[in-house]
């Protein structure tokens, strides 16, 4: 109990001692709701508990009058700005509703008969799920002891292909929230083979600092590179369904044969840009996760369960027990936590909340703690 | 000069003489933009004039705090609610960003070496580009003299073809705003072999109150029958990017290997929610919708334009003169007015704006007429 006052304590003051983004602390969480209708706490899918910025929910109420339209104008603009944000061409933007949607378009382009699959385990996993109607060879390749993309075992199997692969690499990892370096990535893209194609999914790259991370979008030129990023996560639009793709401007072509008409959403368009002029949103974005996730970290020290470094807004820690029966006890405590990820079933992904929401859930586990839950 | 007097008197009083819906005309408008950023009059797309519904707005603002969340909850909210208003189960209904993604998993679901997509000419022109990737042999068939279907022909090429065949019916017809009689497709599906699927495109559907014409939902226990609806349209919703299919639970299902992961938008989800409660939405659009049509049919018919019969949001009239510098003529006059539809190119689609709206625009009309350029 004494451990439990001290986190209420440590939270109530919890940005004294920081400076910069946690000063706007209070702005962003009054465009939150940090509790779904039942009260529970929604750590469960990776979404920023901040909500949309100020700006993108007054860019939506002024732009309510024209949602009766197709997106058209919004659309070249927003494409013209995030080519302009990663400097890239406009012909190298593919607009998604979510990435999902240009990760699903590219699985779609790139599908032929006997097409190897090549991706982590674990990992997203949109991507093996729209493989499956279409006649992908499917190779899932265990991550590293380090919880990295295995690249040279990747690139073996690739190599001993004849015919083309696709090779998924989720950097920063979703569910691990781990790092592969990126020098090993480019060196496999350097040394790629005409039918090899790699498609980065760079959903949580604006919270990765790490000096040994960068984004594949140097990679513009290469025809097989394909790079999407998403408005779901740092910019805090999960349910408004924004996303992008970056490629070459051939492939960036050939996945529009697959794209859904007249996507994305106008509001969306209008909330994301609205989003990308904010110019402090990534740090302060940032500043807060990077609290939630030092709460978390303490009493998972505390308790002595072992996490993974997490270069995301989540983190994936060891539960010690039987993974449904915690996620049914946290539910019943109030808190809504990540799925199963086989083969990891003795973690548990815990979406990072807001300062105050870490404080409510370390509470519960150390409750569990106690009663030798975990 | 006399007539464009006569039209505008005619407009100002036009609520006086009908009854029902139009005297909410005032509250349909104060939730609309009448014109783009530019000022032009935009009837080039079929949206709803009047914006969307201001149960919509109010929807979009009261979630504006989940907008950072991924649509659960709110998303079987609407499957049920779906369900229910079409007398059908939530098994039944697939989810689209956009009418047009449901269409596009239609075609995607349904591709198969050989097989053949049987559609008319003119039609939505969004099918056969979602099929344009894949092995479709694409067989257009011209609209009867009546500008219906021509579904003996279309019949006769479906029976020679001893593979499968994916039947694309628009109905009512984009570009023509005509309808095909709901028993001759009746009688088709009714004699449908196990190969034939039919893929019904009901975007316009609550405008047409015709007593020829009636829903295929009345499929919903045949596994080769797939109909879309769209929020787009008498909803005013297009910029929200909303529809769905309805479909036996195997087809539903064979449709959701294609869907895009959690769709919809939250807040289009939540218009929509709102639209469907809005008990005289749909009355209040068709009479408006109807006193536009009548606006435009009174200027078309005193310059001995002739336009096809419409049930829809939109007329196709002919403009006697070439196309394009038709089409630019209207730009400089300060209306988007429809695209080239081939083989058509004789016609414009005009989609209906307010009445107001298409008061400005006959203007524009009847004064290119006094210049010989229609």
């Amino acid at each position: 109990m004494e451990r439990r006052s001290f986190l209420r304590t440590g939270l109530a003051f919890g940005a004294v001692g920081m400076s910069g983004g946690l000063s706007l602390l209070p702005e962003l969480a009054c465009a939150s709701t940090r509790t779904a209708s039942d009260g529970a706490l929604r750590l469960n899918s990776n979404e920023n508990p901040f909500g949309i910025a100020p700006a993108a929910r007054s860019a939506i109420i002024d732009n309510l009058s024209e949602a009766n339209r197709y997106p058209r104008a919004i659309r070249t603009d927003m494409v013209e700005a995030l080519a302009k944000l990663n400097g890239v061409k406009p012909e190298n933007i593919v607009l998604g509703n979510g990435s999902t949607e240009v990760l699903q378009m590219s699985v779609q382009a790139l599908a032929q008969p006997g097409a190897k699959l090549v991706l982590a385990d674990p990992t997203f996993e949109d991507v093996p799920r729209y493989a499956r109607p279409y006649t992908y060879d499917l190779q899932k390749v265990p991550l590293t002891a380090n919880h990295a993309h295995d690249i040279g075992r990747m690139k073996e199997i690739v190599d001993a292909s004849r015919g083309r692969a696709l090779v998924y690499l989720c950097n920063p990892n979703n569910p691990t929230g781990t790092l592969t370096p990126s020098a090993d990535i480019d060196a496999w893209i350097a040394a790629g083979a005409d039918d090899v194609y790699f498609l980065v999914d760079e959903a949580y790259y604006e919270y990765c600092t790490d000096p040994g991370y960068w984004s594949c979008v140097k990679f513009i030129n290469d025809p097989n590179v394909i790079v999407t990023r998403s408005f779901s996560k740092i910019y805090g639009m999960a349910g408004m369904r924004l996303g992008y793709a970056m490629a070459h401007e051939t492939t960036a072509a050939r996945l529009r044969e697959y794209i859904a008409s007249s996507n994305a959403n106008y509001l969306a368009l209008a909330a994301g840009h609205a989003s990308l002029e904010d110019s402090d949103l990534i740090s302060r974005s940032r500043a807060a996760n990077a609290e939630g996730t030092r709460i978390l970290h303490e009493a998972l020290d505390e308790i002595g369960l072992e996490y993974l470094p997490s270069y995301t807004n989540f983190v994936m820690h060891r539960i010690n027990g039987d993974q449904d029966a915690y996620r049914k006890r946290m539910a019943e405590a109030g808190a809504r936590v990540g799925r199963n990820f086989p083969p990891m079933l003795d973690y548990n992904r815990l979406s990072i909340g807001t300062p105050e929401e870490m404080g409510r859930f370390t509470d519960i586990l150390l409750d569990f703690h106690t009663k030798g839950w975990v």
